[in-house]
């Protein structure tokens, strides 16, 4: 830290993102991306489509929203694009608390929750998820703050339904609630249809895990105009270029190929069932799963020492060094191929 | 607004960005991007080495730093890269201001500072330019407030020697001098060679004009070790994959091309002498401009209406409506035929 950094800052702890290798020696299941590349159809649109890249990308992004608009029957200012959507959550964090209003979230979830608190010197409270790591909605229900849930949560994959989620929304009408819902599409239920029922939901969604688009950074958020309007206002106070033209052209191409996407979602459904299913045969407790990723974990060998054993092995998985979940790992759903690698490997370090 | 937006920015007045017209009916001179595009082996470097896009851009973004670090005959760790310029003056704001310690900046000079300012509740003194429009570097001297110069200066093109920026620097060692070099490129005196002398220099630079990305979004900071540090502090709590892969690649491109960029440097050298003669021959005042735009007024039509003609008849330049400055519309320097559109254009609306 130079002397010059200010004071407010001296206790930030950054969040830290999974290992990114960047050769590609491992059997990457650690960071939640797809093992799908973008399609050819999409990726022919965006070298088609984009923009020259010596000018300015549109700081409206006009196109992109108004195809995710018709994709979601809602209006382009109902949406608003993001440097991912981690841009889009630090947004509503800035946005939507303050020294009045703090962010309440669960205390095992999303590990950059607390860093965006943290980074706008924001109040936060933490709730503990129930001993089976669901959420329990009516710990929300009149929170007096901010509320930011992820569905399906992280790294659990646990899922609310909408109703519970509805449940939420209607006993805060004080407050914003922010549905994360960047791994809705394996399974979970939206909340983008009750946007026009509640003027304090906003749902957040990604390219990065669905739409095989991690590295091309995009996210968005839904919302009834007025929470748009006052997103756009910190956009547009903070960076109104935040999209650049390649990114732009790639996400309309990916949209445009809904029958890929669609395709995907069912292989990694398909992928993530008969992981769980082994798993379970080799002794694993795995947390029920609404997302690209499961959480286990085994009698046989701590977390840690898993985690590290399976790197050896060349494949990575996620472990978070926290209270109440150091036992389990993260494992992201890739390839058929891929799982198996992955049963192989834990057959034999667990000797089953 | 909505009820919900937090009460901190009820005052802020977002940054304008100059028109994007999406439709090429213009003559662009705007925005000061580069009339020319990126090379074609720029181009094909990029589309043969972006990483697959499903999976996520290197946070440390090492090859780009890498190569940035070289060029300019530095270290990995005295570079950070960021979405465009306006994210790693934004952060600069962010971890070198606070309550104690003010940003300060000319009156005059790229309109974005007090919108930082402001997003962060910072607080911040302008320091009104000379009547020749230029920055007395004497006024900047134990400012005792962390110092923004945009150096050429913009709208007005003017720029200081790399000696007069560095009497600031001397004259500041308990706060931070920040150069935003967006235009350096174009005649300017980089202070880069000046950050091994000067813990408290931080400068920032651009893809976006001389190296013809404005569309990719890509900029850079470099100072000393610990600076960057900080600033990675802050982009890991903001947005640690803040850069996408297709950006990554396509700005290692550019820095491949060197005598692309610097026969585009030359050529709008070329075309600024040019239009500069031009616009006094028809008794325009135009400011000394190191710059790739030229700040110019004419005794004949007042700024705002001379801008609205222009567009009229398909030219777009850009125009300030701000005390001091609204005589002056600020010209972007694009081929040596866009000049002369303009320069046509002007003929007949002025009659001369």
């Amino acid at each position: 830290m130079s002397r010059f950094f200010s004071d407010k800052y001296s206790l930030l702890t950054p969040y830290t993102p999974g290992e990114q290798p960047q050769q590609m020696k491992y059997v990457k299941l650690n960071t939640n991306e797809s093992p799908f590349p973008p399609s050819e159809k999409a990726l022919d649109y965006a070298a088609a489509n984009t923009r020259p890249l010596n000018l300015y990308s549109d700081p409206e992004c006009a196109g992109l929203n108004r195809l995710l608009a018709e994709a979601y029957g809602l209006s382009p200012d109902e949406v608003i694009t993001t440097n991912g959507s981690d841009e889009i959550l630090n947004f509503a964090f800035m946005a939507f608390c303050d020294a009045n209003t703090p962010a309440v979230f669960p205390d095992i979830t999303y590990g950059f929750y607390p860093v965006f608190a943290a980074l706008n010197g924001l109040p936060y409270r933490e709730i503990p998820l129930k001993e089976d790591f669901s959420v329990a909605p009516a710990d929300y229900y009149g929170a007096k703050a901010t509320v930011f849930i992820a569905n399906p949560n992280a790294p659990t994959g646990i899922a609310l339904t909408r109703g519970e989620i509805e449940g939420i929304i209607k006993a805060n009408a004080d407050n914003v609630v922010v549905v994360d819902e960047a791994y809705v599409d394996f399974g979970g239920e939206s909340c983008i249809p009750l946007i026009h029922k509640y003027k304090n939901l906003l749902v957040t969604q990604t390219f990065s895990k669905s739409r095989s688009l991690a590295g091309a950074r995009l996210g968005y958020g839904i919302a009834c105009r007025e929470l748009i309007g006052d997103l756009n206002t910190i956009r547009y106070s903070t960076n109104p270029y935040n999209i650049n033209s390649m990114t732009m052209a790639t996400g309309i191409g990916v949209l445009l190929d809904k029958p890929y996407f669609d395709a995907n979602c069912g292989k990694i459904i398909e992928n993530r069932a008969y992981t769980v299913s082994r798993l379970r045969e080799l002794g694993f407790e795995v947390l029920p799963s609404s997302a690209n990723f499961v959480f286990a974990r085994t009698p046989k060998m701590e977390g840690g020492e898993l985690y590290r054993r399976l790197k050896d092995k060349g494949i990575l998985v996620r472990h978070f060094d926290k209270t109440r979940i150091s036992d389990f790992n993260r494992i992201t759903i890739g390839t058929a191929e891929q799982m198996d690698i992955l049963i192989d490997a834990l057959k034999m370090l667990l000797e089953v």
